[in-house]
C-alpha cells in the first residue's frame, strides 16, 4: 500500500462530515496521505458517483485506497464491501453501483464483504447514519496504512454479484451513431456523452466535419444544428458550439466560453438522447 | 503534538485566503500536516461554528492543534486565546463563543491569551483585518509545529471568563420532550434538534414509535405529524419522513432521500422549537 | 525545492478534475505536498486568477510550485510556460496574463516554455483539452519533486514577451484619489479597489475620517456617501460601511457584516470607478 487515502462523498464541504472521517483515518495512522475526489457528487447520485471515479481514478498509483461513500441505503441490507481492481487498487463503498463503471473499464478482480465486527470504529456500534465515519473511512484508513490486509476486511462475495447500474452506451445507426448524455461538465455545462471516441471515429468522422447534432428528451426532439468537430474550444469563435473528444475519451459538447446545458436547457440521464449524423 | 494542524473559517474556498494561512503555516514548519474541517461557516456564525468543531473534535487524535476562526469582530478588543481541552487539544481562537459546545462537552482545562508582540507574523503589524492569517494560522503552526510551547502562548486567563453563547437544551414536558434546531445538516436538509438521545429515551420512546412531531415558529405551531422513529432513513420510503438520532447522538428529524428544511418551510435557532410527544 | 505543489485552477470542486491532476502529480512522487489555492476562479476569469495568485503567493516559502490552470484557450497557440519569480518560487501555466500582478508587484525572473514533447504524461498526446492533468500538474510535479530542472522545462523566452493584461492602478485627483474596483472579497461582498494604502495615506487621509466615497459605473455616479475611514470592521457598528486597508495593503469598502457589493448593486472591473475625496 502506498498510503494515499482518497474520499468520495456526497456530503458536501458545508458542516464536519469529512473532517471526522479524516480524523477517524488519522486515528489509525498519522502516515496516511488522505485526499479528496470530490465530496459535491449530488445527493444519493449512484451513477455520477461511479462515473466521477472512473474519471479520476486511472490517474492515481498502484496501491491506492479510496472510501466512496454516496449512500442512499445507509442503515439497510445494503452491504459494505472493499473491491480490488485488476490494477490493483482498492475501494470501500456500500455495494450499490459505484463500482459500475470501474467495472467495465478496469475490472475488478476481487470483492470481500466487510465483517463490522472487527471492522468498526470502537464505541461506534449505536451509530447508524454515518457508516462514512465508522465503517468505511476507518477501513479504508486500516487498509491503506496496511494495519489488515485485504483478506481481513472479511469473507470473498461473488464479483459478479456486484450491484451494476446501467450504462448506456452507444449505437451506430444510418449515417451515424447515437448515445445518450451521460453527465456534464458541471462548471462549463459541456455535455458529456456516452459515445466513445473509437465508435465516433468508425464512423468516418474528421476533425473540420460539420456534423449534424439531434438531441431528444424522452423522444422529442429539442435541439438540431450542424457542429463543427474540433480539438479543443478554440478551434471555434468564442460562443460558438463545438464537438470535441473529453478528457475521458468519449464524444462531448460545448460553447467555447458559454454552457451547453443552460443554453439550450439540456439535462442528462437516459431521458436525453443525442445523435451526430452525416 | 502530532504535527496536525486543522483549519477552520467562515471565509469560503473562493480567493487566495486559506491558501494564505497555509503558507505562513508551512513557513513556521514544512513539517506540519495541514487539514481543513469546514470554511463554509455561515459568515459571523460563531453559533454554528461551535457546533461544527464539536462535531468533529471528539474524532481527532490528542495533541491536534485546531485554528478556528469565525471573526467577526476582528480588530476589536476581543481577545486572541489558546485553550487546551480536557483531551489534550489546541484551539486558537478568538474568544467569541467558538468553544461553548467544546467547554460543555468535552471541557477546556486551560486558556492562555496570545500574546500579540511574540506571537504575530513578522512585518504584519499593520495589518488590522486579516488575524486569520497573521496571528490565528502563525501561533497554531508554532505550537502544532512545537516551535513554542502553551506556555509561551501568553498569560493564564480564567476558565470560566471565556465568552459563551446560549445552549438551547431540551425539556421533559407532558407524554414527552422539547427542544429547538440547533442546525441542518445542510447538504441534506434534515433538522438536527438539541433534544439529546439521552434525554429522548428517558420518555419511553421506542425504535418503530409513530411519535407526533410538533414544529413550532416563535410560539406559531407550523408543523404537526406523526412521525416514524426509525434506525435509519431506510426504515422508511423514500419521501417519507423519519426520527432518528444524528452522528452526534442528538435526535433529527429527515425526510429519506428529500429535504424536510425545505419541504416544510423549517429553519434553525431558538425561534424554531420542536416537541416530541406519545 | 521544497516539495510545496500548489494547484490553483478555474474547474471547481464538483468532479473529478482535480482529483485526476493529484493522481499524476502523486504518480511522480510520492513526496509532494500538494496544497490548493482555490479552484473556484471564475470560469476563464484571468485577471481573478492572477489577483487570487498575488494575494497567496507572498506567504508561501521560497522553492514552492504554483500550477495555475485557467486556460480559456487551451488547445490553441497559447504558449506553455513556467515562470521562476525573483524571490525563486514557480509557475507553471498557460501564458494568457495570469502572471500580470505578480510580474508588477513582485517581479518574474526568467521564464521558459514548456517543450511538450518530454514534458507530457506519457500516453496522452491525444487529449486536447486537459492540459491542467497532462501538461501543467505533470510538470509542476516534476518540478517541485526535483525530477527536472527548471533549465529542463525547455527554452527560455524572453520575460518581456509574457502576455500581460490591463492592471487599474490609481491616480491623484483633487482633494483625493481615483482608482477602480479590482475584485470582491466574495464571500463578505467587500469591494477591493486597485488603490493602494500608500497613495491613499500621501492624499493625507487618516484614521477617523469621514471621507466622500464616489462610485460611478460607465461615468454615471451610482453612490455617493461619507463613510468613515477604520482600521477594522468593529470601528463602525453592525450593518455601517466603512473604508479599510484590506490584507493586501490596497484600500477596500466593506459594511460591518453586510455585503456592500449586494446593498449597493457594486460589480468589478473597469466599468467601475471609485473616488475618495475630502
Amino acid at each position: 500500500m502506498n498510503k494515499l487515502l482518497v474520499f468520495m462523498t456526497d456530503f458536501g464541504l458545508d458542516d464536519g462530515a469529512i473532517a471526522a472521517m479524516e480524523g477517524v483515518a488519522f486515528g489509525v495512522s498519522y502516515d496516511l496521505n488522505i485526499r479528496h475526489l470530490t465530496h459535491n457528487i449530488p445527493p444519493f447520485n449512484i451513477f455520477d458517483a461511479s462515473y466521477r471515479l472512473h474519471q479520476a481514478i486511472d490517474y492515481w498509483p498502484e496501491g491506492t485506497t479510496f472510501v466512496c461513500v454516496i449512500d442512499p441505503g445507509v442503515g439497510s441490507e445494503r452491504k459494505s464491501i472493499v473491491a480490488k481492481t485488476r490494477t490493483n487498487q482498492y475501494i470501500v463503498t456500500p455495494d450499490n453501483g459505484t463500482l459500475t463503471h470501474i467495472a467495465k473499464h478496469i475490472g475488478i478482480s476481487e470483492v470481500r464483504e466487510i465483517e463490522e465486527k472487527t471492522n468498526r470504529l470502537v464505541d461506534s456500534e449505536t451509530s447508524y447514519t454515518f457508516y462514512g465515519r465508522d465503517v468505511y473511512a476507518y477501513t479504508g484508513a486500516r487498509i491503506a496504512a496496511g494495519v489488515i490486509s485485504f483478506e481481513e476486511v472479511g469473507p470473498l462475495m461473488n464479483v459478479d454479484d456486484l450491484v451494476k447500474l446501467e450504462l448506456y452506451g452507444c449505437q451506430k445507426i444510418d449515417n451515424g451513431i447515437m448515445g445518450y448524455v451521460d453527465i456534464l461538465d458541471v462548471r462549463y455545462g459541456s455535455l458529456w456523452t456516452s459515445i466513445t471516441y473509437e465508435d465516433f471515429k468508425d464512423c468516418g468522422f474528421k476533425i473540420g466535419d460539420d456534423i449534424l447534432v439531434e438531441i431528444f428528451c424522452q423522444d422529442k426532439k429539442v435541439f438540431s444544428q450542424r457542429i463543427n468537430y474540433g480539438k479543443s474550444f478554440a478551434d471555434v469563435e468564442i460562443n460558438e458550439p463545438i464537438i470535441y473528444m473529453n478528457s475521458v475519451y468519449d464524444m462531448a459538447l460545448a460553447i467555447n466560453q458559454g454552457d451547453f446545458s443552460k443554453v439550450y436547457g439540456i439535462g442528462t440521464g437516459k431521458n436525453w438522447m443525442v445523435t451526430f449524423t452525416k
